[in-house]
C-alpha cells in the first residue's frame, strides 16, 4: 500500500446561500483545491463526492461546472461522515496504485433542501419514538452528568471556545462570541442542550487534492501525509449500554492510532465532531485526549483552546464554522492541512506537526453511529 | 495491486414488493451471497452498498437486518451504475491490501418510492427540455436508423431475445415471451421505442462476496477472478456529436480490455445495459462485439442469443429480468458468476470461461452517461 499525501485544499465560506445553485457551491472549492495543489486539471484521475441530501450524481454535477469530466466519479453517502468517506475513497484508490492523483469533494445545500425540520425517518424504530439527534445527545449529556459530575457550564464552555475560535476563521458560518451565560440562556432545544450548543444547518463545500506521496514533492512543498485513514460503522444492535461510551469510536480511534504508529499524546491539533457540545466532550475521551469521565474538566481547564495542550476545533467546529453535512469531513481536513502548513493565520496552533480529524455520522439504531471516520495527518 | 476474486453471489427475484421493507429486500441477497461463499460472517471486513433513491445509509440498514455490523460501510450512488460502483469500491480496498474480504450490495425499492414518473430534475437543462431517458434513447435509435439502416424490427428483436432468455431465469421480474409483432405493437413510449422496448421499474437486491484471490481457494472451489474493473464518467460538456457513438463507453471498454489483457473475441458471455433495446445494439458496437453500425445485423443474425457466438443478457437483461437501479450492477455480476461456474441451468452458456458486465448510468448533460462501469470476470 502506497503512502498518500494531500497537496491541495479548498473551502467556500459556510453559510446560507439559497440563491446559489448546488454546482455554484461546489465549484469554487474544487477550483481552490486544484490551484492550491499547483497541479494541472488533466492530472486528476478520480473524484469522490460526499453528499447527503442532494441525491443523483452530485459529484458529476459539480465537476461538470468546472469542466473536470471523463474521469472516475463516485458519490458517497455516510450521514455526517460523507465527506470523510469521500476522502477515504480517493485515498484507497491511490494507496492501491490504481491512480496517482485524485480529488475528494464534499458539498451540501441545506438551506434550499430543508425548509423545516429534517424529515424523520419513520422506518427507524428509535427515530419514530422521538430519539432524534438532539434527544440522543441530550441523553448522553444527562448520563455523563450523572456518572462523572459533568456540569452544564462545562458543556457550555465548548460552545464558548468554538465560537471564540471561529472569529478568526473567515470561512466560518458565524463570527460571533458568546459568554457562558448567553449559551446557557439560549432557547432550550432538548434539556440540557440549548440552542447555542447545537450546530446550525447551512450550505458549504470543501475539496482536497490527494496524490501518491512519492510524487507529491513534484507539485508543491509542504505536502501533508495521511498517516491513518479509518472508517467503521457501529455495532448498532448490541444491547443497551452506557450511553457515555462509544464502542464504535473506541475501535476507530484504536485502529487509527495503530495505523499511524502514533498515540493521542502525539497530536498537536484536532478537528472533532462537535455537532452538540456534549459530543466534543465525549469524543475527547474516545480519542484519548483525557481519561474517561474527565472531558468536562479538560474543557474547563482550557486545554482544548488554541494555546492549550491540545487545541480542538480551531476552525470553530461544527458549532460555529457550520455543518453542511457532506462538506464537513473534507472541511475538517482542509483546516488540519492549513494548520500543519502554518497557514491558519490568527487561529494557528503554533508548531503543529500532527493533526487528527474525527466525524461521527448518523444514529441508525439510536445509540451508536452509522459511520465513524478518523484521519491522522502529519507534515 | 492484488488480484481479487468473487466467491459468493446472491440475488432475490426482482419484482414489485411494496409490502416488504427496504431491509427485507436486501437481507436475503446478503444471506445468499455469504452462504454461497462458504465464509463466516466475521470474515467480512467492509461492505459497499449501491442505491439510488432510498437515501441515508441504506447499507447500514440492510446490514443491521442481517446482524453484520461494526465493519466499514460505504453507500454509493452513480445512477444505473450504482451497484457496479459498489463492487468496484470493495474491489479497490481488497486490491490495495486494506482488507481481505468484503461484500458488495445493491438494493432498490422503486415500487414504493416512485408512484408515478421519476421526478424530473429541473436543474438539468436538457432534462428540463424533455430530454429524459426514453427520449434520449429514441434519438439515438433514430440516428442509428438513419446512419446504418438499422430497422425497427432489429431493435424489437433485442426485446424478443431477452424475454426469451428470462423464461429460464427464476429470479427475473418477467417470464413471458413476446413476438416481434407484439413488441412493435405495444404502446409507443417515444417513437421508435415501444413499451416492451423499455425496461420496467421494480424492486430488487443482489450481493457478492469478494476476497483476495490468493486466499479464495480456502473458502470455495470455482472462485471467479475479476480481470478488469473500470469506472468512468462521461465527457458531458463536449460539443454535440454523433449520438450513436459513446466516447465514454469507448474509453471504458478500451481500458477494461487492456486491464484484463483480453479482447472482445475472448468473451463467452456478457450482461449489457439494455435499459432500452437500442441501448443493447449501441453497446454491442461500443464493446467491440461487432463493427460500428452492425449492431442491428448482430441481433438479427442471432449471434447474441444463447447458443450464438456471443450470448448477451442470458439473464433476461434489464428489459425482462428488471432494473431496480442500485441492484442491477451487482445482479449482472451474479449472472456472470453463475455462468462461469456452469450453474445457470437452462440458460447456461456452454463452456463460458470469460464474461463481461456493462452498465451505463445516468444522462447528466443529456448526451453521455454519468458513470459507465465495465467488469471482466474469468474462471
Amino acid at each position: 500500500m502506497r503512502e498518500v499525501a494531500i497537496i491541495g485544499v479548498g473551502m467556500i465560506p459556510f453559510g446560507k446561500f439559497p440563491d446559489r445553485s448546488f454546482e455554484e457551491l461546489g465549484a469554487p472549492a474544487v477550483r481552490q483545491a486544484v490551484e492550491d495543489a499547483g497541479i494541472g486539471w488533466d492530472r486528476i484521475e478520480v473524484a469522490y463526492c460526499g453528499n447527503v441530501i442532494r441525491g443523483h450524481c452530485p459529484g458529476q454535477r459539480v465537476l461538470k461546472e468546472v469542466g473536470l469530466t471523463g474521469i472516475e466519479v463516485v458519490n458517497v453517502e455516510n450521514a455526517c461522515s460523507s465527506g470523510s468517506t469521500a476522502l477515504r475513497g480517493v485515498w484507497s484508490l491511490i494507496a492501491a496504485g490504481v491512480y496517482d492523483v485524485g480529488l475528494a469533494l464534499g458539498v451540501e445545500q441545506m438551506s434550499t433542501q430543508i425548509t423545516g425540520a429534517i424529515p424523520l425517518d419513520q422506518d427507524d424504530l428509535e427515530t419514530g419514538q422521538g430519539l432524534i439527534m438532539p434527544a440522543l445527545y441530550a441523553m448522553r449529556a444527562r448520563r455523563h452528568m450523572e456518572m462523572y459530575g459533568t456540569t452544564r457550564e462545562q458543556m457550555a464552555l465548548v460552545s464558548v471556545k468554538n465560537h471564540d475560535h471561529s472569529v478568526h476563521n473567515p470561512r466560518a458560518q458565524y463570527h460571533k462570541t458568546f459568554t457562558m451565560e448567553q449559551v446557557l440562556g439560549s432557547a432550550v432545544i432538548c434539556d440540557p442542550l440549548t440552542l447555542y450548543q447545537c450546530c446550525p444547518t447551512g450550505d458549504g463545500a470543501a475539496a482536497a487534492v490527494l496524490c501518491a506521496r512519492e510524487i507529491a514533492d513534484r507539485f508543491r512543498d509542504k505536502p501533508v501525509t495521511i498517516a491513518a485513514s479509518v472508517l467503521l460503522s457501529g455495532a448498532t444492535n448490541v444491547e443497551p449500554r452506557d450511553l457515555t461510551a462509544s464502542d464504535l469510536g473506541d475501535r476507530a480511534a484504536k485502529r487509527a492510532y495503530e495505523m499511524a504508529g502514533l498515540g493521542p499524546e502525539d497530536l498537536d491539533v484536532a478537528e472533532v465532531h462537535d455537532a452538540f457540545t456534549i459530543g466534543e466532550i465525549l469524543h475527547y475521551e474516545t480519542l484519548g485526549l483525557c481519561p474517561p469521565g474527565e472531558g468536562g474538566r479538560l474543557i474547563e481547564e482550557g486545554h482544548t483552546r488554541i494555546g492549550g495542550r491540545i487545541p480542538v476545533n480551531p476552525s470553530g467546529g461544527l458549532l460555529s464554522k457550520g455543518h453542511p453535512l457532506g462538506a464537513t469531513g473534507v472541511a475538517q481536513i482542509a483546516e488540519i492541512v492549513w494548520q500543519l502548513r502554518g497557514q491558519a493565520g490568527p487561529r494557528q496552533v503554533e508548531g503543529a506537526r500532527v493533526g487528527l480529524t474525527h466525524c461521527m455520522g448518523g444514529g441508525i439504531g439510536g445509540v451508536d453511529g452509522a459511520a465513524c471516520s478518523i484521519h491522522i495527518l502529519r507534515r
